[in-house]
């Protein structure tokens, strides 16, 4: 007999033939009007308009919209040492996207603070976000958990994932990536796990095993994400952020543990009672063993109710505050 | 009697009524189909499509299409103590922008290296230029002159200047900048004077009048400048660049003495015969004394000769290399 636990792991998830979407990747768009393909085996619909609060970015997969949080396996492959990650914010860009939690089929939307949409401040000499920043699928750090090595408890969100390598990937994106290593902020006092990754796909992927590597391939990038984790909110009036381990980073096989902690945390929360869920919306059309699975048609129906697509001519810059212009020095 | 070099000065330049025109700036829209106002004074027309080497940014006046090199005053106030400037890059992009001497009206058109249009390279911790990066108009380093400070012929272009302020100005504006130092540049075996300036309206220009203020405001972007110019040809195996006083900056005085000396030298080669115009298309509407002006209806039908306007769906993010994704480490 298979536990619920083992039906819930990352690797027995579509139900359809992947095979057959591989060869016929625009096959959603012919689900859903405005699908595009991405690389890949998913894609993405863009409801309502970017920069504003309407919008929605569903991630598409070979029978039409699935969550973004939980119908995405972690693992990317057998050897359970590639993972699935979601990008969410493209390096260079500034606008604070994220999964939402509480949003049915948890798409990625941009994050509200004070009633304002969120864009991180430049803080010199970095330029928005210094990787490819989002997050694991099928993770989830626990806010119930007190983490013993950092005296905190989690975020209650996915995983946070840093790709290092040399390609801007499109927000939405679903890349193959590699664990190399992990910093452990304590942002505002939670858990804030950072797992350093590279997209398995980057020319530099086969030479980049740890941490060492990524020092002498990129001299420099390890302090530079420190010191980006540490002051990002600075401009803003908050203090510095705080690390785990004195902001030492930790290694591969650490990172690798955390992965399949915060798996095993978000297992369990999909198992839960509706009322442990924190607020997160578990509907989901692939998840075996899920008491909150829904029928694709009820998943087309969740995009459907999302606003109208923006205009062809709209124009997304003329929303993006100039204070996303400055540099602040700290 | 009023010499030549008198009326090739900076500040009789505009036919009309400039006042006027500023209580209507969409009148140039009226004159040529597919202008759009900027900020101030004046406007663009974009012909072609961006990141091709049809494309072409024109900057228009109150009365058309003028010649960005020529017929923008350098001086923008009568203090002489700010200047315009015309932004060619945006700051935190790569696309190498830049007024074409060749081209009549010289519109603003990318680089082209052997045979590639070209984007410059990031080194980390950059993101593509630092500065608002542009030129001052009616300016020209002379190569036939030899610089006694740096031993180093001029590169043939008009001045170069780096605008530090918070905004990211498009490519095309016009802006009133403040000089406040210099560095000098040697790229190439050429003299190639960087000016730093900061843009008469941001909100630190009342408090940056030289070199010690941007220090205190802006710790390390000094620094960063010289860094950046060191190294930003390296990724493509060139050796790094040199800098005149062993890269020393030089203040405000020494900078509004090189404005003054390349203005000096763009007057001598706007006067010169056309053969000793190192190439430079002269045609201009509004320099008195120049031998080279030509009336608005023949600047409109320049513009009118140019490449159609980009279709409304076009996407110029698919021509962008990936490689300018990439972060370089030398």
């Amino acid at each position: 007999m298979i536990s619920a636990l083992a039906l819930l792991s990352g690797r027995v998830h579509l139900r359809c033939c992947l095979r057959s979407f591989q060869s016929t990747p625009n096959l959603a768009s012919s689900i859903i009007s405005g699908a595009k393909a991405m690389s890949g085996r998913y894609g993405i619909i863009e409801r309502g308009s970017v920069y504003t609060s309407d919008y929605k970015l569903y991630i598409t997969g070979p029978n039409g919209p699935l969550s973004a949080f939980h119908d995405i396996p972690l693992h990317a492959d057998s050897s359970s040492k590639e993972f699935n990650m979601i990008v969410e914010i493209p390096r260079w860009t500034n606008a604070k996207m994220e999964i939402s939690k509480e949003q049915r089929l948890n798409p990625i939307v941009q994050d509200v603070k004070k009633g304002a949409l969120r864009f991180v401040d430049n803080v010199f000499p970095f330029h928005g976000y210094i990787w490819n920043y989002g997050a694991l699928p099928q993770t989830w750090e626990d806010p119930g958990h007190m983490d013993e090595r950092t005296g905190a408890r989690g975020d209650n969100d996915p995983l946070d994932v840093c790709e290092i390598g040399s390609k801007v990937h499109p927000r939405g994106s679903v890349i193959r990536v590699k664990p190399l290593g992990l910093l452990g902020l304590i942002d505002e006092g939670e858990t804030d796990w950072k797992i350093l990754v590279i997209d398995a796909e980057d020319p530099l992927a086969s030479q980049l095993n740890g941490l060492a590597d990524i020092e002498a391939a990129m001299p420099g990038f390890l302090d530079a994400t420190r010191r980006w984790f540490r002051v990002y909110k600075m401009p803003q009036g908050k203090p510095a952020n705080e690390f785990a381990f004195n902001g030492e980073f930790r290694d591969r096989d650490f990172a690798l543990g955390v992965i399949q902690e915060t798996h095993k945390q978000w297992q369990a929360m999909m198992q839960g009672a509706s009322g442990d869920a924190h607020g997160i919306a578990r509907d989901n059309v692939s998840v075996v063993g899920s008491s909150s699975g829904i029928d694709q048609p009820a998943a087309d129906a969740a995009v459907s109710a999302a606003p109208a697509a923006a205009p062809a001519n709209d124009k997304p810059e003329s929303r993006v505050p100039d204070s996303v212009g400055k540099w602040h020095f700290v």
